[in-house]
């Protein structure tokens, strides 16, 4: 066995280069003033850049092929992570490197272009700018497809969701948005029929914001000897496993949106530190997708911590953070109101401040309008009305203009075909992974009751993190939970947290 | 022209990798969990590698002897930057691969054993881990000094203070030795003629230390859109000169301390943001040595700011500051009083906690003593001996144990041999800089007066800064100073501040 420690070498080197990377865009995103941007731009292309030579060069592939002629002296780990090895090499060298060049000056344009055509609404410049983009995304797809012998859209989807196919989405997306447009009309009935509930008022000073927060992060099993909590403009978990870095913002007119994201992140950080320790620096020892690290952030968040349950152990920390700043006496910061403010759904136009309810019919939406501009079906042009179509279908409710419409998301102008789908396959994930785990662990509701996660997170760590990226995710969700991914768990967990 | 332009983008990607590793090395010493030591080391290693890969690729030996055959078609930058690349790649290939690698693991060991032996003054501990050092450094300095065709301490000086050698230090420095020992004297016996200084006490509380100092950063000309000020446990500055980060530490028993380092460190920041723009990814564009960049920060915090004309207008600062927490009324935080506490003199035995009178003399004793360490004429045995008998010699204390003598530096565990002039040449060249530009520009004492530092500033912008390394250090001095450098002016400093 001579090429596979080989291999070893160069993607742990890889990986340090990766985690370089990682703190350094973490730095620009909390710390950098703001004159800083422009070097840090070229240190992180440099960092790709390098990367990019290494992934791609040519001995790679021989060794490759002899470390897969090897593949019998290897164990379960090693040969999973070989695989692995080659999935990159495959994506990195399925792109022939003029259009990653193309692609990526571009999506640079479009981007920017997008900022400025988002406030004023205006579709047409966007349009302009998103069509270089689209076609060159195509031509990615294309080429990827071919060499992984897939879809040009299974292509893109399996840059984020490593073996995740259309068929499989289609089936589970299918199923949703049969059952949401009604399940939500249910929902908004039963919902003007019961009193309202009260309002928060504050202000919530940022640093009792913060303190509540921190606290809520230990009960959770966040290590801050190996991660930091921090602000910036849009939440994100990023740093390495040995060193996860979260970071939220603090409205001081609502607390809980600022508090809801550090929960959420601290989802991420967890699967994050769990991953396994000996293939911290191999591609085997990754997460194992993007719809997996939402899986984790939605469980926390959304199954776990959204339960009045673990809002009635919140409610007297909140009123102790906030105590000493207004008046918390009243029915308001009771814990029967939080979890009816945690749990309200209202449709609206923008996704990501969506509720648990509507977030899917955003990504149902999104889904189906990125597979026929992928295909050609949908030109660039017929965007908007396909768009404003698909909202009252889905939503009940149409956008006034394209910035409350199809221009409100960054992903498309940045030239991410494929990675919607991640945000609803990893809710359905989450509610079959905390329904499967509740199960087999009698303790991790009362646990969770009781401000303890320990019971809930030893049973992630095994089930989950601790298998990095050892089996396929189709694989690890049945592992985990007996049965594949499908739509019933998680419309199950809807009906009973929102019609019982 | 071929080869030159190649050079230049094979350097670019070099600085952008130095430029990342400066921030993560920002980030270890400010942010960083201690739990993420472990990943960075390996991030920072990494880094440095492929750097030190790029340097001794055999293809650039190639392209620089191409590009000194076009040396005719280059400006003058260019043939500067070129020069600057040669002694890159003269020191780094000067020496055997497997050298770096064994004097790497070498002072990795030396530096771990001296953290435990200085706390308990054992001598014999940090010698058995330091011959082999020592030994491994001189095999370096022979090699270096083989490549650069000059003596073996030469060669080590040369990698922090490009074409400074021994000869010229030696004059400068006995010069001093010569005079500072009667000189000390003389001060001591007018110092305890004089009244005692009235001390200040606390407690001065960080915030407010803080506050003070951002808002003479702000005066002196650090520029917040291109930096940033933080806590370390040691003071230093880093980051990249578009994003200049400095550091330093509040004890709310002293904020003398504290704010000193913050003046010394924005001397250093200064710099760093002057340097020519144009050349900022180019060898030519980085700061000219050492011992330049040391007279910067020395410039700044002995020249400038421990001058009774800036203190007069430091005081009112000084007091608004931490009026809302202690009374200020008193003689201690008049202007007169925080000047004869900031130009205080006494010998000690701690060389970083010395005053501007006594620190050269800390330099002198150590440039004497590594000097016939690595000539061999003194054993590592005799270290201690050479150590305390130089001291009663030029400060007139002998220490009582090795911690706070000649095991109180890092540096030569580290294999740092060569370093130590640069500290005291600084101090000179700030004095003749400074001497200088009072010379040339008549705004520059009635601005720090006012609190006014842009006449300074652009002095020593056009002077200095803005000319990165296009000059060698001496041909540097003498351009901005009409002399090369000597001990006069920064010996008249002393008698001015001191006896006058």
């Amino acid at each position: 066995m001579k090429a596979y420690p080989e291999l070893e070498r160069r993607f742990g080197r890889m990986a340090n280069l990766a985690g370089a990377g990682a703190v350094l865009h973490w730095d620009w995103a909390t710390m950098m003033p703001s004159g800083g941007a422009e070097a840090r731009a070229e240190q992180l292309a440099e960092l790709s850049l390098i990367c990019h030579e290494m992934l791609t060069d040519h001995g790679l592939g021989d060794l490759l092929d002899q470390a897969e002629a090897e593949g019998e002296e290897l164990d379960n780990w090693q040969r999973a992570n070989l695989h692995e090895m080659r999935h990159h090499f495959s994506h990195a060298t399925g792109v022939p490197a003029d259009l990653v060049a193309a692609l990526s000056k571009a999506t640079s344009a479009s981007e920017m272009v997008w900022r400025e055509a988002r406030p004023r609404s205006d579709f047409d410049a966007f349009a302009k700018a998103f069509k270089p983009v689209l076609s060159l995304v195509r031509q990615k797809a294309a080429a990827k497809g071919e060499a992984l012998g897939c879809a040009p859209y299974d292509a893109l989807i399996d840059g984020y969701d490593p073996g995740v196919r259309m068929a499989e989405i289609d089936v589970v997306f299918a199923d949703l948005a049969a059952f949401l447009p009604d399940f939500l009309a249910a929902v908004l009935a039963r919902q003007s029929a019961a009193p309202e509930p009260v309002p928060l008022v504050g202000p919530f000073p940022a640093e009792a914001q913060r303190t509540l927060g921190v606290g809520l992060m230990e009960r959770l099993g966040f290590d801050f000897d190996h991660g930091r909590l921090d602000v910036s403009h849009h939440p994100f978990c990023g740093g390495v496993s040995e060193d996860v870095r979260i970071t939220t913002r603090y409205d001081e007119a609502d607390f809980a949106s600022g508090l809801m994201a550090v929960l959420h992140e601290t989802g991420h950080a967890l699967y994050e530190r769990g991953l396994p320790k000996a293939w911290r620096a191999q591609p085997v020892g990754n997460a194992r997708s993007m719809s997996v690290h939402e899986s984790q952030s939605l469980l926390i968040e959304m199954q776990a911590c959204r339960s009045l349950e673990f809002l009635r152990f919140a409610a007297p920390l909140i009123r102790a953070a906030f105590a000493p700043h207004l008046d918390i006496s009243g029915a308001a910061f009771e814990a029967e109101n939080l979890h009816r403010l945690a749990t309200r759904v209202a449709p609206g136009m923008i996704r990501v401040d969506a509720d648990e309810v509507t977030y899917p019919a955003h990504i149902l939406l999104r889904y189906r309008i990125e597979k026929v501009m992928l295909s050609g079906e949908l030109p660039v042009d017929d965007l908007p009305g396909a768009w404003n179509e698909g909202m009252v279908e889905l939503l009940g409710v149409a956008p006034a203009n394209h910035a409350e419409g199809c221009l409100q998301d960054i992903h498309w102008a940045g030239g991410d075909i494929g990675y919607f789908p991640s945000y609803t396959l990893g809710a359905m994930i989450a509610a079959q992974l905390f329904d499967a785990a509740c199960r087999a662990e009698a303790a991790i509701m009362p646990g969770i009751a009781a401000g303890d996660f320990a019971p809930l997170l030893g049973w992630l760590r095994e089930a989950i993190h601790g298998q990095g990226s050892l089996y396929s995710s189709p694989a690890l969700i049945e592992r985990a939970t007996g049965r594949r991914l499908d739509a019933a768990v998680f419309k199950g967990h809807l009906e009973r947290r929102y019609l019982t």
